[in-house]
């Protein structure tokens, strides 16, 4: 989680909303991606810290599907990137903070308690959720100063 | 619709789930983007016809948002899409078919309903409802008679 937290800093940096995320082999540990949120340097709505290590992890092995893979990622996902999480068939998904305001995992629409899902990751919250968090709280807090 | 669907039957052809999405000009309904699901060609489970057509005007654009903008599509949106779409504030979406099975809109987690959200956009379902659904059917039979 240090190393997504690193990415959600970076991201902050960049003035993109401060979240991380790390792909890692879940048998070795080993980093196979990792990124933050750049949605306005790609003007692409959808690109999420979780969506972009998906898809460059999916891209590098040609396939749609990450087996043996865990998601570090510093906030709990919205309900997109849990969507994308459960499609790409990821083993564990681990998360900081929680977001009751836009997430979608143990919050809001709760995505993996439908049964209409095709599969459901391991969920693992409130790793480093306090320096997780504060990132968020000091870049709105900042954002609302600038106002 | 109709050209939604030649967009489904255009990635059926290509192998890939058939579901085709248009995006429309609110106001003058002009054509702004079109897709169809590229998933397998693209080896990226998140390339849904709808996502890719919301990453492509908004690349154009250079934006994150698309305002005054309709969103065609044969089949209910999953909550991975419905997410973008909200997102992208997209001011409609039209549906051809209802997904029971892993739709996000009136399906499953209902993602629209939840107070959370921060852009809900009208839905109009049932659109070619039955041609929409017809070449999914017949899509997963042929696979099924493959196997």
């Amino acid at each position: 989680m240090r190393h997504a937290l690193q990415e959600a800093i970076a991201a902050g940096a960049r003035d993109e909303v401060p979240i991380g995320a790390i792909l890692v082999d879940s048998r070795t540990g080993e980093i196979l991606a990792r990124n933050g949120n750049r949605t306005r340097e790609l003007s692409d709505p959808t690109a999420h810290a979780e969506i972009l290590v998906i898809r460059e992890e999916c891209a590098r092995r040609k396939v749609q599907r990450l087996d043996h893979c865990t998601l570090y990622v510093t906030l709990e996902p919205c309900p997109h990137c849990a969507a994308a999480i459960s499609f790409a068939r990821i083993d564990t998904i681990i998360f900081g903070a929680p977001d009751p305001k836009s997430g979608g995992v143990v919050s809001g629409p709760k995505l993996y308690t439908h049964p209409q899902l095709h599969h459901k990751p391991t969920v693992i919250e409130g790793i480093l959720e306090q320096e997780c968090g504060d990132i968020l709280r000091d870049f709105f807090a900042k954002k609302r100063r600038e106002k």
